[in-house]
């Protein structure tokens, strides 16, 4: 029977499909879950700092009361950082709920989104969650074209999703492209630029976005604590636009999104120089462990700027499951992407380097 | 300048007015926060209990991962509790969260939401984040009234929200009430029945309202860990639907909604059958304490089934903000419920004999 509730718009999505947990996997080929290794979610390998959980453990005994619903302490410590005023953030329950914060406040049923092919899987569902049409623009190198974007962009469209560097695929656009590219889009319509791996990006590929919010009333900076901050079971995100954009996302947000715990850890996370430069150093590493090995084994991949790698795993359309399903039984866990019409791709996050180890010799076995 | 940004119905929206944090009155009036008393937004007296404090602290190694974005212990735990099966039953960030999420998951622009005049500030917001039209039916002694709002249902009505206990005026519906206005409405309509101040009814007026979910397939039960369990700082909430609703409903919400720290805090405070009796003695005796003075005092009050006693503080419109701020000034923050057309009322939390007592010297001081 079919259901009879609900618009036609949101029986027509398709649910988010997250990581295989550590625990299912272990239950499904009855291994031990000390050794298996998750590499599948883009998550920070030495897990929650120090900082934060020592900033949760002062927060404990105020967890009876609601969290802030303004985030006082946090944003002032987010405006700070950036150089924006406290006004000027939206606080999410991670950038996830930020990106569906932004559609349900840019655009309704009716309007269109433009966004690129082989960019992340919440653009297309926060798309669909408020009945919006979805532009998807073909990816150029596996990466955003933003001419082509510009130009897909009519009269009807109310809001763009970028993001820099790209997941699932790790690509990265210029500064100057992307200046290039606001210049061109109509001042009605809203630019989210989503930097969730922007941390990871070297020293001198950095450039302060934030401060393109000042030129640009329509462009809203997407961030997150989930990957380089580690604080991905917490959930916190963030978005610095000018009060025009804010004040909208602020009809829509949920007061209480952002829990007490999560705002303690991180306002911790956030001043940790030590944690962020121990990832980053981690991380560069790890990549070119990953790409030394996959040289080697003559694979095909797509150069990364984020915290995971996109490697091309076989030529026909049933590679990706069948690698990752011979990847899963030896206890690795990686990301499939062929709901990112990438079946022959495997998309790879960067771990320790033990467990990168374990991932390439898996990775070796299972191809042979 | 008016905004150029969004749909008309989202900057039509007023933002959520929350409870004054205590930092912010110490500031604001000059005051300890030591010695302030808040008993303005119905949280637990006692806090988080202890064994959510433990199930935490053994979770704190796992938040460098994403949540469990299905929930499986909580869930699990949650159908033990309530016998259905766990496929019926959705993880909210907070009940709010499940509010929302029901809007977003059954409403479009243009359709109509019933619910109750002096019904919680949420349903209000949440219909017109969809742009749906709010059909709003004139409460009876300051509850629902059943009958009229299923008159009051149209052809374009999706949703229904009712709210028993009422928050924030504290009435109750008999059971026998609900199901003679389920069995009246139509089996395409959604009705929301939010029982976040379920576990405050004596155990004579306890029902199992989960189990109307297997007679009425539009039936969704939302319940809450931010009173009762004392978890507000956390935001755990959850429904009880039959598939066809949670299908939709899990379309709709974020994956990660639920952070790792609430799911493990609440699977403890579940059965935390000591916590949850201790608040409930607390609760009617504080209740008591209350009724008394306001007796006393010859102060009107709506006869409460909740955490919190609506009392009417003088006989003109000026009167609830008047007296709200002289307890401010005496460092008692309670609810002023102008935004609820209640202008001449407060909403009191019962906190302990301690602080009740502070908040009825304060209030006797105000009126005299």
């Amino acid at each position: 029977m079919p259901n009879q509730f609900g618009p036609e718009y949101v029986r027509a999505i398709a649910p988010y499909q997250a990581g295989k947990p550590i625990a299912e996997v272990a239950r499904e080929f009855g291994l031990d879950e000390a050794n298996i290794v998750k590499l599948a979610s883009n998550e920070n390998p030495f897990g929650v700092p120090e900082s934060s959980r020592h900033a949760m453990a002062m927060a404990v005994s105020e967890l009876g009361r609601y969290p802030d619903a303004n985030g006082f302490e946090l944003k002032a410590a987010l405006a700070e950082r950036y150089e924006v005023p406290a006004e000027w953030i939206t606080l999410g329950n991670g950038s996830n709920d930020i990106l569906e914060i932004a559609a349900h406040a840019f655009v309704q049923a009716g309007q269109s989104v433009v966004y690129s092919q082989y960019s992340f899987a919440v653009y297309a569902l926060a798309t669909q969650g408020v009945g919006a049409r979805a532009i998807v623009v073909p990816a150029r190198e596996y990466g955003h074209d933003l001419e082509a974007m510009a130009k897909a962009i009519t009269t009807d469209t109310r809001l763009v999703f970028i993001a820099n560097p790209n997941n699932p695929t790790g690509t990265f656009i210029a500064p100057a492209e992307i200046e290039a590219f606001l210049d061109l889009v109509p001042s009605s319509v809203v630019v989210v630029l989503d930097e969730a791996y922007n941390e990871f990006l070297s020293p001198e590929l950095q450039f302060e976005s934030a401060q393109w919010v000042r030129k640009y009333p329509n462009l809203l900076v997407s961030r997150t604590f989930s990957k380089a901050y580690g604080l991905a079971g917490l959930r916190v995100g963030f978005a610095i636009a000018q009060p025009a954009l804010t004040d909208l996302m602020n009809r829509i947000r949920q007061p209480f999104n952002v829990n007490s715990m999560a705002q303690a850890a991180a306002i911790a996370a956030l001043n940790d120089k030590a944690f962020l430069d121990k990832g980053a150093a981690n991380n560069a590493a790890g990549y070119c462990q990953f790409v030394e090995a996959f040289e080697e084994m003559g694979l095909e991949y797509v150069p990364s700027f984020g915290n995971f790698v996109l490697v091309r795993v076989g030529d026909d359309d049933g590679a990706g499951a069948r690698v990752n399903l011979a990847l899963l039984k030896q206890g690795v866990i990686v990301r499939p992407v062929g709901n990112y019409d990438l079946p022959r791709w495997l998309r790879i996050s960067i771990g320790l380097a033990r467990e990168n180890a374990v991932c390439i010799g898996a990775l070796k076995k299972a191809l042979s």
